[in-house]
């Protein structure tokens, strides 16, 4: 089927022509539509069944240009084929965490899936300061199982390679290489900075030989190291929740990249939200500070135990393993110790550039916007930028995150 | 056209139906066809001008298995379009050290070029000792060009992501995968062992948990790091010398991988030459051995100082650099200096691995298969194997190659 734009006016009759979306209604003779307004890149829709609410579908297209900005700002549709394939590939190995698909289609672009009506964006939760007690278990098992599956530990190195290619998403990536890595670590026009955060704090950052160095490095860890299938954007509006349930949505980012990606999107902005809620000495929010870096170290510690048993399980299946025979047996455990060391340390460091991009760059989070003082704001921030530097230029040599925790609460008395 | 296996009997036909091929010839009615037998893979072949020997060409062909094994070993022919799009890189950047490439097809897997016959194997020149004073100054230039142009730091994104997938090389990254970095280091059936190498030895490789783990690590990084195309296998087989000139041969393991890789099989091939001269305390052999680390020493620096100034004369003609602007002066600079780091240290844990791998596989080298004492030889294969287990381990702390000279000198010494 050849491209066309969905709208509130055609959506209708183009679901009552797709079986597998009519039987999630009892009739499709009642639909309405709904247009979400909220999403910068894609259009969005609820369809439901106006004589049954609970009977609803999701809709998103993605236009050949970045939506809010028209047509002028052309954006390849491959985002959605990304989408789509990550979409299928998360479903398959922890389907309970991703959004049901009802219908997908590559050629209009189009996913219609599960209609997340009772939860909440994640970031909005925090801002709140509510207690979710399933987060890091949850969030854990997705990572554990959606980078373990698609490593080189779980595919055969041709099929591995195969994924790798198949899952490129040139114009995301590049969008990635230069809003995170690149703009908000010089000066650059598209760079939005709180007026009163100091220009001293801003040079520390951009005016680092250190930081600079790390930084590209960073960026080059994230061009070259296709170790895994990604969610690519991980970030806590990326994951919807309600205290029984979780669930990552958005994978229009997706791509084959380093592990430590995903893992440090998430860290990097539950940290911001640790920081966004500094200002307040009450018990209530010093507790829920301590549940954050609580949160933080089981999501670590979880994903580590979790990746490290998939694996094991994994290696008795096989007639090889991806080192070969453990001849002294201790060597399938020293491996993975390093291995798990290293996607720590990438960890860390995507973290820290995340949490400097979101204070510095174009594309501000919630968590600190919410403050209208911007005084207010800029001490939070730059509490922030100097967690995140001192935590990128010293990344190796942190062996837990019980470590971070101690630098996020040491610069926060500062 | 659909493939055919070319003979002895068909080639001049074939031949003579090539205009490319005819114009190298002052006629084609005199063609006399040798067939090369020593290669493993695939098929060659010299054509001469009987009236004029001078007057030749080079014809390579890859059948869709293992030449020497037959067509019960089927090997993928991707692996002649792997080495004909490398050669057409590798003679787009330094067209003086490849062969000229007269004819190219992919559907008959052929490649017809320049027939080296003024050329020596480097490895055989290595044996006998011969300096070659150009070896330094052509490799690292060789090495220097083909892995920068094909770098981030030369590409736009989008191009470097579609080269890779181009690249791809399947069954000879496997073959490397399992000959290079698993094989040896477990007790395969594949593995050869000098009878008079003390078991110790070999557990001192395969029963240490740390020796394998940092292997499994390199074998990781092989096969998630695609920075450049590589030559795949630039060992001193795959060098074509004589004093005036340096060809590198061979490509058909070319794949988008780890810089390291490349510089490393070089540097690994070296000291296993270095430590095959070991028996020998005469003056001339001293002269050698020392000439042999000055060679990778220069080998090294002029790399890295031809890496570099290909990489700020690049960026002068560039709008935007690969990590923005350097706003202090400073940050360009202390990025090179990380990223040259990182290279080093691949490169010397890939050079540990071919040379571990040289000794315990099934793939030997004549550097020291020459010697038929076994003692004598194992003597050798000894000290190369505990130098390499010292540079594999240590590789992140060496920050020149005189200390790892320094580490081959005095394990030569025990």
């Amino acid at each position: 089927m050849e491209y066309y734009q969905l709208t509130p006016i055609n959506l209708v009759t183009y679901l009552q022509s797709l079986p597998e979306v009519c039987q999630k209604f009892s009739s499709v003779d009642n639909l309405e539509v709904q247009e979400i307004l909220d999403g910068n890149m894609n259009y969005a829709f609820v369809v439901s069944n106006k004589l049954d609410v609970n009977q609803s579908v999701f809709v998103k297209q993605a236009p050949p240009y970045i939506k809010v900005l028209g047509e002028q700002w052309p954006l390849s549709r491959q985002r959605m084929t990304a989408e789509i394939q990550a979409l299928n590939y998360q479903s398959s190995v922890c389907p309970e965490m991703v959004p049901e698909v009802y219908y997908q289609s590559e050629s209009l672009s189009v996913l219609i899936m599960q209609n997340l009506s009772k939860h909440t964006i994640l970031r909005t939760e925090l801002i709140q300061a509510r207690y979710l007690p399933r987060l890091a278990e949850d969030l854990s098992t997705f990572l554990a199982e959606t980078l373990f599956y698609s490593s080189d530990f779980a595919l055969r190195s041709a099929d591995k390679k195969a994924m790798v290619s198949k899952s490129a998403n040139l114009d995301m990536c590049l969008i990635t290489e230069d809003f995170v890595f690149t703009y908000p670590f010089e000066h650059h026009e598209m760079n939005a900075y709180n007026p009163a955060l100091s220009q001293s704090v801003i040079n520390s950052i951009q005016k680092s030989p250190d930081v600079r160095a790390h930084v590209a490095q960073m960026k080059y860890i994230f061009m070259n190291q296709p170790e895994a299938l990604l969610h690519g954007d991980l970030h806590t509006s990326s994951v919807m929740v309600n205290v029984q349930q979780t669930f990552v949505i958005d994978p229009e980012f997706s791509f084959a990249g380093p592990m430590g990606f995903d893992i440090g999107a998430l860290i990097g902005n539950l940290y911001l939200n640790y920081f966004s809620h500094a200002h307040n000495s009450s018990a209530e929010s010093v507790n829920y500070s301590h549940w954050l870096l609580q949160t933080i170290d089981d999501l670590w510690y979880k994903f580590e135990a979790k990746f490290l048993s998939l694996w094991s399980e994994h290696e008795q299946s096989l007639a090889s393993t991806f080192m070969g025979k453990d001849l002294s047996g201790d060597s399938h455990q020293a491996f993975r110790h390093l291995f798990l060391q290293q996607v720590l340390s990438d960890t860390l460091g995507f973290a820290a550039c995340k949490i400097i991009r979101r204070i510095l760059g174009v594309a501000k989070v919630a968590d600190f916007m919410q403050f209208e003082d911007q005084k207010l704001r800029a001490k939070l921030e730059t509490q922030a930028l100097n967690m995140a530097k001192t935590m990128l230029l010293n990344r190796q040599s942190y062996t837990n995150i019980a470590d971070v925790n101690k630098l996020a609460e040491e610069t926060r008395l500062i």
